[in-house]
């Protein structure tokens, strides 16, 4: 074991001229175990170390458990989240006149918005260069959705995302090997020494790789709830806060919205089912509770993207796009430049179809009180339509269609959800969870929680 | 990077019968995280898993992390010392009929206690098997100090300790690879990890080492001032009670005095001037407060080692064995026993000697008001009598003689001390150093800082 020394690296203008003066890592640890803020430059030059290999993994993870204890100030945060950032390629998409915007989630159970937004909003006017994630743990992925029209590629290089952008305005793909390698390294890492739960580590993650999209502003969908990773909204919030504030301070244009995640959003998860709900909604029709937050963050994305003066504009104009059948055409568009079949997007039933269908049924009569959403996202997970472990692979056709949410009435044997399987032994501990999630109470529950918990954060941007 | 999972190893009589459920070790970094309590079998587990390169440093380096800032509780303190003690051989001494005693000092400047300790406790009847350690940073090292004398060897395998003990009745060497493995790892870690800051993890290092030896009671000299580790009484206090409670939950008899170290102790600092001054305490001479601490430890060691009815009685015994020289003669019978040259006990003239002297002045009329008692050990460090790095070799020869100590009057011009050296540029830094180290007022300080600082934090023992 040695004690690593490393040098700050050159620090663009502000520091350019300041001599290289080797730092102790070992003296950056204890500096953050003592509750002291590291400077702009001790950051970047731990993250470098680290993105090189400099910096062993143990250091590291003593610096994040001190980190996650300690908590980050906000200058740190966004000097990691810089650092970060600027551990790979940013993209440059200042060929585009026309302002870049993307939506980002913390993840829910049957959270389907990003395939709405991205072509809505693209048929509005702005471009959406929008980089996703994978299902994990109960949560679903928008890669998994896409994956599940045939054809359609999420494993585009840089030249080709833009080569889709240029032809349809919006372009949904995997990250990159070249976009913030630290975060990858350092998820690995924190994934495997307890240090995952930090707002302020969560924070630099999701923001470094929003950010590397090249984006003009960014509209967050702060998920709070018992399907959300953040169960408490005072959680939620503080991530909220601290993600707006770290886009501020990079010159972005941030808004963030806290919303319900103590429900399903809409009435399918699983992969394939959810393309179809989104088909629905880009018809126009669809479970209000999904098409209520789609137009609410279109709205937003209009609104921020400088595309709309006001919300209440904003609004008008994802409702127009929907109303035309432009998002739908939008849709196809990208759906066929990414590879996709034309036909699955068509005809929903030629997207993929489990073989075999049980319901769960109520077991008696009155309201549903409440539906716990960890454990429905669980139950898809069960059926092979999300991943337990990274490398686990999905299964499109399988999931959950729910008939009865929160405040409906429901009678005895009446069915409460349909389980789409493949497989007996895993439609049986999906049934039974899902069987327990529902709360039947006799009386109906006496306020229907808001969609939308809080409002909005705004960021003013600026530079 | 890979989740690293563990089967709680067999656990001794009380959880033989349980089922061995794996652990994944990331939840026990959780665990700590937020501050909850491990159990014993989970503490085995990580020990034993580290240990045996089944868990990697970076999960280590994490849950060090968490424990130095949420803590341990008593149970977890006693449970990962005795890990770390199991992680190597115990001694068994059962050989012997005598009670086996053994003192540790937290260490400082000047600290020779140890070399006066053993002969004399060995003489009045105890056993004294003393593992003990080198210098590092500004302090002194008990090996470095035996090693002054020709010949001396700290490095004995076990058999030789035994045959050395059997031939007198103490036996002083340096830690073999075979006492405490997890100790040697886990402390080459936290050095780099910013992890050796922690009262609990200190404690359990401490702990399993000095229990490796097979004593049944111990005495810790917990240092605190200017030239401890720990500079707040408060925190020296801590750790003695933690070492304390540590030691009776493990069925030993152990006390502990926290002693001043805001001056170095006695008038000589320095490998071959400390064995020096060794021996004229052995010869009834010496500083007074260098005598007084040894009578003060013996009379404990007496007492705990069940060879004195009373600290009195002890401190009668140590006194005896002074004036009756039968101390300086089971000293000498050590050193012929472990390979050392007699000539040099006989003779401290015969000792390394430096090639050079040179004094160090009183800029002024007064009295010694304090002696910034590190910047002296860092002096000894800086002429070549200690260690900075664990690698550095040390000059047996070099180092300080101090003339005046804290309410010394002293003349303008006089010496306050004589730096012994071999190297000029050395010298001329050590000397700037012990100069700015010594601050002389006008008037007598108010009041002399006691040597023992706190009363003694007894353990019951018992099983």
């Amino acid at each position: 074991m040695t004690t690593q020394n490393l040098s700050s690296p050159q620090n663009g203008s502000a520091h350019a001229s300041a001599p290289a003066v080797p730092v102790r890592v070992v003296d950056l640890i204890r500096k953050k175990r003592d509750g002291q803020e590291l400077s702009r430059g001790e950051i970047e030059g731990l993250i470098h170390g680290y993105t090189h290999g400099e910096i062993p993994d143990y250091q590291v993870a003593a610096w994040l458990m001190a980190a996650v204890l300690r908590g980050l100030t906000r200058a740190e945060t966004a000097a990691l989240t810089d650092a970060m950032l600027h551990s790979g390629q940013v993209l440059d998409l200042s060929e585009f006149s026309v302002r870049k915007v993307d939506k980002h989630s913390t993840g829910g159970v049957g959270d389907k918005t990003s395939l709405v937004l991205a072509p809505v909003v693209a048929a509005g006017g702005l471009l959406v260069p929008m980089i996703s994630g994978r299902g994990l743990g109960h949560t679903g992925g928008t890669l998994d959705k896409l994956e599940s029209i045939p054809g359609f590629t999420v494993n585009l290089p840089v030249a080709d995302f833009r080569r889709v952008l240029r032809g349809c305005g919006c372009c949904m793909i995997g990250q990159t090997a070249e976009i913030a390698p630290a975060d990858r390294k350092l998820y690995a890492l924190r994934d495997v020494t307890g240090t995952v739960e930090s707002p302020y580590l969560i924070c630099a993650s999701i923001m470094s790789k929003k950010l590397a999209e090249g984006i003009d502003a960014l509209v967050l969908d702060v998920k709070t709830g018992s399907g959300a990773f953040m169960k408490k909204k005072e959680d939620a919030a503080f991530l909220a806060g601290l993600m707006v504030e770290t886009g501020q301070r990079m010159g972005k244009k941030v808004v963030a919205l806290i919303t319900d995640m103590d429900q399903p959003l809409g009435m399918k998860i699983g992969n394939s089912l959810e393309v179809a709900e989104v088909l629905e909604i880009l018809q126009g029709e669809g479970p209000a509770d999904v098409r209520e937050l789609c137009l609410e963050l279109a709205a937003w994305m209009f609104h921020v993207g400088g595309a709309a003066s006001s919300l209440a504009e904003g609004r008008q104009t994802a409702q127009q796009m929907i109303d035309s059948g432009r998002g739908l055409a939008k849709f196809r568009e990208m759906v066929q430049l990414q590879g996709g079949d034309l036909s699955a997007v068509d005809d929903s039933g030629r997207l993929p179809r489990a073989k075999h269908t049980l319901e769960v049924l109520s077991p008696e009569n009155g309201y549903v009180a409440a539906i716990d959403c960890e454990a429905v996202g669980t139950a898809c997970v069960i059926l092979g339509g999300g991943r337990e472990r990274k490398e686990d692979s999905v299964d499109p056709a399988v999931g959950i269609v729910l008939h009865k949410k929160v405040g409906d009435p429901v009678g005895a044997k009446e069915p409460l959800a349909t389980i789409h399987y493949n497989s007996e032994s895993r439609a049986a501990r999906a049934k039974q969870l899902v069987h327990e999630s529902y709360h039947i109470s006799g009386a109906p529950p006496a306020e229907a929680r808001a969609l939308v918990l809080r409002g909005v954060i705004t960021g003013s941007g600026g530079h």
